[in-house]
């Protein structure tokens, strides 16, 4: 099963998270503070930002990719999928039923 | 060699952590504080929670599983294992001899 | 694509992400900080430490673990690779650049 890692703006990671689960393309977002450091048009640049692990499903990870590149903020977010290889059972079925039921 | 990735209560993070290396199930265990959003019964709830990187090997990773699963206060714990495809030699050989050694 | 994932002092952590980004293997480092557990010559030790995941190239990857090795204060460093199964292809694209540009 996939989480992919988000990087977000401090100030839009709560509603990034929110909308993911409501819309059903993550049965659970974790989040927390970071600083990040990167080169920027050659410069290197400190920011504040939020990361997400999005626990969601195979089925759902490509409309979750849809859906993030349409709302976040960035020009060049950072989107990455981790796949784990082993999940407890009963987290498997809680994360494929929170997203498929309507 | 696996990483799993476990939430927990806030205020049982610490004495879980310090389980899993008291009991050989880990060689180190890093955690820091999350915001988790999640859907429950129908409803987006948001929680405090702590998340747990456990660093074990692959033959104590069994044995780490039936133990999270007996002490959680979780009726659905999240436990998710991430393989590293490559760890430095010392780190290799100070984990397998963290969980063996007695 | 490869995610390292370190851990380092505190107090260092901010200079080691920074040379990371100058030197040209890692496009970007994000760090947090978090609260280690492990047995150290057969005592259980708690430590509060920074957590850097540092993204990077799979050409980049082992001139990283060789700079890691030369800067990092600890004889048994946390170093670990976590391979991406997918990433936004612009967020490839600047990865690469940032590295690769001279």
């Amino acid at each position: 099963m996939p989480t992919a890692y988000i990087t977000a703006p401090a100030d839009e990671a709560d509603a990034i998270a929110e909308r993911l689960v409501e819309e059903r393309l993550a049965a659970c977002v974790n989040r927390f503070p970071i600083t990040s450091t990167y080169r920027w048009e050659g410069e290197v640049h400190h920011d504040e930002e939020v990361a997400l692990l999005v626990k969601t499903t195979d089925d759902a990870y490509a409309d979750l990719v849809d859906f993030v590149e349409e709302i976040h903020p960035y020009d060049v977010p950072c989107l990455e999928r981790f796949d784990e290889s082993h999940v407890l059972e009963s987290f498997v079925e809680w994360r494929a039923e929170s997203i498929s039921a309507e």
